[in-house]
């Protein structure tokens, strides 16, 4: 019997209610293999937590984490309780950082069932491969001068070593895909941090000699996840290119709600975490409407991360016979319930596995 | 009579194809109308020039365009003669700097006759005023430590008098429209310049209580654009951030091809800038088969600016005539050449003015 140590923060909003609705899929799904284990254990920090304690998670809070093999995470943030800056970087991107999660990988494919806003959005399969540690979201930058005059600077800092390992990532996902590795740039607009991205670009390249490559600005790339997603294979983008190439990915797929994501360690010493792309969606918590397969996709790439890749494709395969049955929340044109989705979705995998 | 003095930049690539075609249009205009000249003076300024001289215009270019009542571009950049940073921020950057092009104005509306990608793109009409002179596209940065170690860094500036301005001139603009401002921030992510835009966004709208504002991320407002694009009004943004958004507003008209373009300079020492959102395109130059309606468009909005809005909107009402009457370019899935959408519009103007 293989134990999997999994730490759970449902955190913020619909988190709440996604999360637990993936772990019941997970359990079903270990209860249905007979052979692996997951024990998760739930911690509570979140925007209430911080309201109560003032901080978003205790100050042991990583080292805690530290020993779980993965990390399974809802959604952080409330703004109506803390700003978004403070429960952000005192949590998620604390935990990407201090677990050198370095790069975070999301996928985007037309689902079955699922109505793309696009009139003719072809057969898209892509995933965007993030840099997920450094650029333009850093802790260097403050105000200065008082009034009129005042000017806010805040720096992009890129590294070779962060940028080539994302590339690296990214070229290797590649091989195992359809071989074409696309690079989000602004070159033309951002001069010093960009043209240092193509160069890294242009020499990591050359280490995948069997990998075709192309590079678009990020405005023009942009349009073309609108115009034609399904010329893409593996993308590569800085911390927030790839955080807005994904929202689109997630809006071309037909909604946020079903969009996933995995933060990856790359070295060993901590553990990664699996966290979708929505938000706490506050507006539409405790309705019992929220969109649960972004998150249990999400539980897909955690299965495939820790080497259960079997049981990983058993899931999309039964979230796509759901989706395609038409067992849908709002957000995507239906009319069931979050637990309803589960439902089908757990009847469906007792069936298959 | 009323004379117009413009300065004319046909620039790379297509530009040299809708330049003309434009100004076949304002000449025609100007004939039909009978009260108002245009004397416009053409400059070779682009890439070639560049390989011939080593610098992206003459010295004194500047103070030659300067006595101009207006400026009209074409493209700038072809990256297999001159790198984009090297032709951008040499023309097309250093004018709207230095010329104090502080706003970037650029709609995006359903437009009749030209296929939307999205399934239901419902009647959207927006404008996205672009902050066009700081924030990310900063002269500020550069590389430190090699090999392995090397990093390169690179100061996004915003300095109040910058973002106000942009702020005040989208609330203004949007009195005159449908009394919406959605502001574009990323404040959660990038920590230092965007909770500043935030809070300069609070102070700007109490001098405009009649406006109903809205705030999102700029990951989530990409993705909006996609999935309802027709709830928005005005939207104000950073330089980055107002770029990429207008490449999705580009996208989700149809083409990038027909997306205008205005690069305002507000204190009247210096003429504005008149180009649309397309690029040099040199892929499909010298086919004759480049979407013109970007640059005419674009000239609309020069007419509009030069006073003459009753040319502007005739001129609105002719593009929208040829297009709604199928003689388009093969980017909007039509068979038309350049030539022929020009004919088009001016047959129209010759029944309209
Ligand atoms: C060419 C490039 C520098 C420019 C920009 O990013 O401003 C273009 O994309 C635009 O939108 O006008
Ligand atoms: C909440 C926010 C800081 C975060 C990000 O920008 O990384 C989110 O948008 C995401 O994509 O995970």
């Amino acid at each position: 019997m293989m134990k999997h140590s999994i730490a759970v923060l449902p955190g913020d909003g619909i988190g709440n209610e996604v999360v637990p609705a993936a772990l019941e899929v997970l359990h079903t799904l270990a209860d249905l293999h007979g052979g692996v284990k997951f024990e998760t254990t739930s911690f509570p920090w979140n925007c209430d937590y911080y309201l109560e304690h003032g901080k978003m998670m205790p100050d042991d809070g990583l080292s805690i984490l530290k020993d779980f093999e993965a990390i399974f995470l809802g959604a952080i943030g409330d703004p109506s309780k803390v700003p978004d800056h403070v429960s952000l970087w005192g949590l998620l991107i604390k935990i990407r950082r201090e677990f050198e999660q370095v790069i975070n990988v999301r996928p985007a494919k037309l689902m079955q069932g699922i109505q793309s806003p696009l009139t003719s959005p072809k057969d898209f399969d892509l995933i965007v491969v993030r840099e997920n540690s450094e650029g333009e979201y850093s802790e260097i930058g403050g105000r200065i001068f008082r009034g009129d005059d005042e000017i806010a600077i805040q720096n992009n800092i890129f590294s070779r070593r962060g940028v080539e390992r994302a590339m690296r990532y990214a070229f290797q996902l590649a091989q195992k895909r359809r071989n074409h590795v696309t690079s989000a740039t602004k070159s033309n607009g951002i001069v010093y941090t960009m043209p240092f991205w193509d160069e890294v670009f242009q020499q990591v390249k050359t280490e995948y000699p069997d990998v075709q490559t192309s590079s678009y600005h990020i405005d023009a790339l942009a349009a073309f996840f609108v115009q034609r997603p399904q010329v893409f294979d593996v993308i590569v983008a800085s911390n927030l290119f790839g955080d807005i190439l994904t929202d689109i990915g997630a809006a071309i797929m037909g909604s946020i709600g079903v969009a996933p994501a995995a933060n990856i360690n790359l070295n060993g010493k901590y553990p990664s975490m699996f966290e979708p792309v929505h938000g706490s969606a506050p507006d539409i918590c405790g309705r019992g409407i929220a969109n649960p397969i972004g998150q249990i996709w999400t539980l897909k790439m955690m299965l495939d991360h820790l080497g259960l890749d079997e049981l990983g494709s058993v899931l999309l395969d039964a979230i796509e016979g759901v989706t395609n049955d038409g067992i849908k929340t709002p957000d995507v044109g239906g009319k069931a319930s979050t637990q309803e989705v589960v439902e089908g979705i757990i009847a469906r995998l007792r069936n298959m596995v």
